[in-house]
């Protein structure tokens, strides 16, 4: 099992003064994502949870539909690399099961790269099975959203160590928290929280809400809807184009949640 | 012109009462980047000095290795296709200039994309013409450091705004601020000031302090070390691999630098 922290000598200086000590930081290292004998991703990531990153990142970039589509997830067999040693994943598609290749491709240039503009970024998730959310499901009450981030701070187990990750949490709609991720990239982050409940049968995670410790960018909100999730909670601002998707789908987005206020983007009237 | 701020109408909640206002965002928008009649890469970016953004981000994944090989940056024609218009970039190659196509293909696999372990990434990055910085050049004053976050905080435009951007800002060896750049993607505004200082004539940036206002990265010291920066400072943590390949090319690597405080994780030779 890889490490998630590590440690290493350092000077710490101070106004005047400076002194040698130890420092812990956060691991960070590429993840290769193969679906069969095709490699579809290499991602910089804090190992651990890396099945279900793997399969976080097929779901949530629609390349995969649901897990019965996944026959098995293993890591990859080296072919004589003793580099690949715990950093590549391979996804085993369950029989009858057909991923076109080409598509793929195309999918990435249009989707996961969002396409040329805003716009087209927000076409090509509707192309993509990515539904429109009902309105005012589920409803949540506003002390719970000022709850959030301090439920957050008191299960991060890293961030405290080394400040160098992002997490994300997933919450039910009384505020029980769920499923908290850490990784030194923010979509990994989400991928493995959405990918640990694709697995284990949960999805989709439609009276759930989701919290990031981050900014709220594009690509989170698209991953956040194709799992379903009605609500996004960020402690950092999100951008243009997040409020844009959010506004276009019924997602609820809030940002800067933190020192007992927040505010919210999109969906209001999820909020009691 | 794009605009990299946008106002919309927000819902500000505190904590028993909550009020309708405007509020200002970060756009984020994708920008391709096409190299003659190839499209190399989609990035989602916050508009402006986007042919900084293109020149910046070839140069750092070392596509292109001096400004001599661009003969002209353009506005891609849109060929029938108004959703382009404003975000996508066209790099003209000077004669005589080729790019193997099939070894950038590569190149983004073992390299941009980091190959499959920290290892592999550092030897990529040897292979890639990248140099050992020479020892302890140039030297700069710890009280400098100190006053780099206020020397920041004094130029961000878009943030005071938005609290949504990374920033990078470019020093040289007295604390004078050379270039600042904003984006909703930390490496976008790394890329649009080592763009910019390349095609004014600039690089190597050999007596350059480099300041990011969030967390070291692996590819931001990837990007900072192909432009010869000697001296790498965050706001935020660093990652393992960021210290890892530092330490290999002898670059001074300097962590949370706030509140009179930081901390040396590399290179502390160069630090007086």
């Amino acid at each position: 099992m890889k490490r998630s922290i590590l440690t290493i000598p350092i000077q710490k200086v101070e106004a005047e003064s400076s002194r040698s000590c130890q420092d812990l930081l956060a691991v960070e290292e590429p993840l290769e994502i193969r679906l069969g004998d095709r490699t579809v991703s290499i991602t910089m990531r804090t190992p651990g949870h890396d099945f279900d990153l793997a399969a976080g990142f097929l779901f949530t970039e629609g390349i995969l539909q649901n897990s019965r589509q996944i026959a098995q997830i293993h890591w990859s067999t080296s072919e004589g690399n003793p580099r690949q040693a715990g950093n590549s994943v391979t996804v085993e598609l369950a029989p009858g099961v057909e991923i076109d290749f080409s598509r793929l491709e195309r999918h990435f240039y249009t989707s996961s790269s969002c396409g040329v503009c805003g716009k087209a970024s927000i076409e090509a998730l509707e192309m993509q099975n990515c539904l429109v959310l009902p309105r005012d499901v589920p409803k949540i009450e506003r002390a719970l959203v000022h709850r959030l981030p301090d439920a957050l701070r008191s299960q991060q187990a890293v961030f405290e160590h080394t400040g160098g990750l992002h997490a994300a949490a997933l919450f039910n709609a009384v505020g029980g928290l769920l499923v908290l991720r850490e990784d030194v990239g923010r979509h990994n982050a989400v991928d493995k929280l959405i990918g640990a409940e694709l697995l284990a049968g949960h999805t989709p995670l439609d009276r759930h809400l989701l919290l990031v410790s981050g900014r709220a960018s594009f690509e989170l909100v698209q991953k956040a809807l194709m799992a379903g999730i009605p609500i996004l909670a960020a402690v950092g601002a999100p951008s243009s184009l997040a409020v844009e998707t959010a506004l276009r789908f019924n997602m609820t987005l809030i940002g800067f949640v933190r020192g007992g206020r927040f505010n919210i983007y999109s969906g209001a009237s999820r909020i009691e």
